[in-house]
């Protein structure tokens, strides 16, 4: 979602989409981008943004700003009825601030508490919830945490109530055998596979918080969890078929 | 809302308010300051921001996103169930790019349509629209919109189904006859009087797109228009006087 030329062809994507659905986004690569234009610096620990006060203000301005509204313009546009939120919104995702050992990761927040009832209402009104990855601690305090984690933890709690599909979209065609080969996708995945893979470092490290996160919704109450390219969401949309499948 | 020390003291006085309303905001001088420290030049015409594409995305960033969205978690802490959103979200207020002539604003919308029914579903579920001074042209543009005008329009469209109080808070007491003399306040303002000290010269000239703002509600079906401190919000609740109230 975070390259401007790609947001558009993104978003017409969604058009397809016949049922129900929420969006989840980050945006770290404007985030950092932005960061760099001000002067501040960038840090990562294992592809985490350290948050101070300042790299929070950051990636609320971009991920619940910029790019939130952007993609609730493009979808109003297309006919899609989008709701641009973070968690702090309808105190809909309550998150803890993260320990500061063994990292002092900053802002960062673990999610506590997701308020189905109130997700519910907005599905339940035909409305798109188009979720930044901004949580709040319920006492005044913005948190930064995961879009993916995000993802998987909204559908684990609405497992119960709707059929939920969880969809990774990135910029990889799937999970690779071969992070430098695009073809080497692995069409159907189990956790016994990957635990192996894993084990004999044969997963990408980037793509493991990733898979993690996938396999946590997977094992819950979630019919189906793929992994595919963004530009892939219309194909699987219409055919049922992209990228890695997760399975049992 | 854009000086960060009185922004928990002006969201705490939303306290005291028991009956549904809504919050509308801009955020101009934290846009400018962050205009500056990118080092794009802010350019205004009549105390109106030159909306340039580098510019809208700014505002989008400082209004929809930070300052929207450090409102809405502080509203969640004192117990108001603050939803933020701009004119995009549930398609809530269309607006026209201005003509460019005779001046080239950028991307400034005037507001065409207010969706009143989706606003209603959000103020009958108990929640609190807190509204960011960005519309969207229905086809995919975000526009900067004045957040005076938002407010009239949204009390004037919700007139017709609620008894709405429309409030104009800013940093000073009220309207003064003496800009210089924060004593000065009008207690009251008819448009007759307004018109005559306008003529005369005697309405600080930054006050005039509000006052006709608030005008143009206070002429419909707004039951009370108050222009006052953001700091006398609470007195205003409790008490039901504070700054310049218009009269017919």
């Amino acid at each position: 979602m975070d390259k401007p030329s790609l947001l558009i062809l993104n978003i017409k994507q969604l058009q397809a989409i016949r049922t129900s659905f929420i969006l989840v986004h980050g945006g770290g690569k404007l985030a950092s981008a932005l960061s760099e234009k001000i002067g501040i610096q960038t840090h990562m620990i294992n592809g985490r943004r350290i948050t101070d006060a300042q790299t929070l203000d950051i990636v609320t301005m971009v991920y619940a700003g910029l790019i939130n509204k952007k993609i609730v313009a493009r979808m109003q546009a297309i006919g899609k009825n989008a709701i641009g939120i973070c968690g702090a919104d309808l105190h809909l995702i309550t998150a803890t601030k993260r320990s500061r050992t063994p990292i002092d990761f900053g802002f960062v927040g673990d999610i506590k508490d997701i308020n189905t009832e109130q997700l519910r209402l907005l599905i339940d009104n035909g409305c798109v919830p188009v979720f930044s990855s901004i949580t709040h601690d319920g006492k005044g305090q913005l948190l930064n945490t995961n879009a993916d984690t995000i993802a998987s933890a909204l559908a684990i709690s609405l497992g119960n109530l709707y059929n939920v599909t969880l969809c990774y979209c990135f910029e990889k065609n799937g999970v690779l055998l071969n992070p430098d080969d695009e073809q080497s996708v692995i069409a159907e995945l189990s956790e016994e596979k990957y635990e192996m893979l894993k084990a004999a470092g044969n997963i990408y490290s980037g793509m493991i918080p990733k898979l993690d996160n996938a396999f946590a919704a997977f094992s819950q109450d979630i019919s189906s969890v793929q992994i595919m390219h963004a530009l892939q969401l219309q194909h699987f949309i219409n055919s049922g078929y992209a990228g890695t499948k997760l399975v049992k």
